[in-house]
């Protein structure tokens, strides 16, 4: 463990920051609630019956209840093809203003603009491809350099990893935000020296622990996108979860660091959740 | 003038490389036309009527016809608003097969798959709006780069500009190609220590001359997309034109570079046609 007088770096709590972005979508709900009768929906897909997809779901719609997001589920069967839920998908994409899309949900719930789709995916289903045709607008990793004081504008960023999920739109996102932006990923040679360069490191490889402390500049910026599970016999569940940084190492270095858990991971609900509002407030608007 | 003794860099030949992709469009087009009785069409819309614009049209109505492409002019008034073009654009974005757009063109020319909107646009209107309208699948900046012999993987690539037309789509495409990418702008600090480290060069600032000799790394290949009018008495029309890079300076460093003109810009209209050629087979072979 790093004592307190070696850790230089500010823990980004993304537990406390996810709750205040609920209690300001909670009040910005109320708001359209009396102002317009409206409150948004959110549609959350569910494929199979995993006992802990079922948990997640429910907790997502505690979420959305917390904060007035109507939610609903649509349970697809476990031997659902990709081409079915992709299609599924789009009819949900289908803004209601648009496409007149479903009429007896729009008149349920108001509209419905948010999409869920619950992971993990049977095996014969592209994850990736799924998760593309829902547009996610907001995202995690900016929002806490934001509420964190970090500004982006001419900052060297690096973001470690290419996916189409994280890595890709984050870099967009930051080059928008002005940032200089470096995406390494595993063809890239010697990314320790380029990492090492970096104002705000975006991790987003997928590999437990890969970036070391000796390869963040002394005060960045280091937001761990990654969740891995390794092997901790002294878990009751034989694991623990990992980011795709060396915490104990990079917290001695960097200036801000999310944890893993409790660091981006809570972002996840909450964004999902400002998602659902800020396509709730375009339909309204428009 | 760089004397031969002093100049390092291999010249890329755009117009040589783009002589030899039109000689390879030429020979799919006859083979298509063969086997399957169709040839490529492509539309090329241009507002007003301005004289160069109308005799740009007309040398690649002329490319389009020595390999065997044909070609129509959608012509639109000066006047035409941006919604207006951005929805002639769409209705010609409809595959004949998916849409089943335009039944009397689809009859005429076997299918039409190609759009080119003539630049410049009026004033009142948004290029980089419009342009964004129209897929760009192929880019003369990465086949320069494999025709030259000049392999991207592990690469450390720097785009200069972010801008959508070239910038972000050149980024992504040298991204898949498993170069570690880094885009610079406006907003970056120092780029020239960031320029220094690249191996791959693309030049998109829209900026004449910036990108200085010293900034090259030695041996690296620069890619100039850029063309700037500048001031020029010794000349009859009073301009010429020059890219972003310094190229009497940066071909003393660099491994390969392309000139302004003769370097990027022959490969527009090649890949035009490469483009209008692969859209066709995909219908084709749908």
């Amino acid at each position: 463990m790093a004592s307190p007088s070696d850790r230089k770096a500010t823990i980004i709590d993304g537990k406390a920051v996810a709750q205040t972005i609920r209690s300001e979508i909670a009040s910005e709900v109320r708001h359209l609630s009396e102002k317009y009768g409206k409150v948004p929906g959110l549609a959350v897909i569910i494929v199979g019956n995993r006992k802990d997809s079922q948990s997640y779901v429910s907790m997502k719609r505690k979420a959305c209840a917390e904060v007035g997001i109507k939610s609903f589920d649509i349970d697809l069967p476990q031997q659902v093809s990709e081409p079915e839920l992709i299609s599924k998908v789009h009819e949900l994409n289908a803004h209601p203003d648009v496409h007149g899309w479903p009429n007896l949900l729009t008149t349920l719930l108001g509209f419905t603009v948010g999409i869920l789709v619950q992971l993990p995916l049977p095996k014969h289903i592209n994850e990736e491809k799924v998760l593309s045709e829902i547009s996610l607008e907001k995202d995690g990793c900016l929002e806490l350099l934001s509420r964190s004081g970090i500004s982006t504008k001419g900052k060297k960023a690096v973001v470690v990893g290419r996916s189409n999920i994280v890595g890709l739109p984050v870099s967009l996102l930051l080059l928008k935000a002005d940032a200089t932006v470096t995406i390494v990923h595993s063809h890239t040679d010697n990314p320790e020296s380029i990492i090492r360069e970096a104002d705000i490191v975006i991790a987003a490889a997928g590999q437990a622990m890969m970036i070391k402390g000796s390869w963040i500049k002394p005060g960045a910026a280091v937001i761990d996108v990654g969740t891995n599970a390794v092997d901790d016999p002294s878990k009751k569940s034989g694991y623990r979860l990992v980011g795709d940084v060396d915490f104990q190492e990079a917290c001695k270095v960097a200036g801000w660091i999310t944890p893993v858990p409790g660091g981006v991971g809570p972002m996840t609900v909450a964004m999902l959740l400002k998602n659902t509002l800020d396509g709730a407030k375009r339909v309204i608007h428009h």
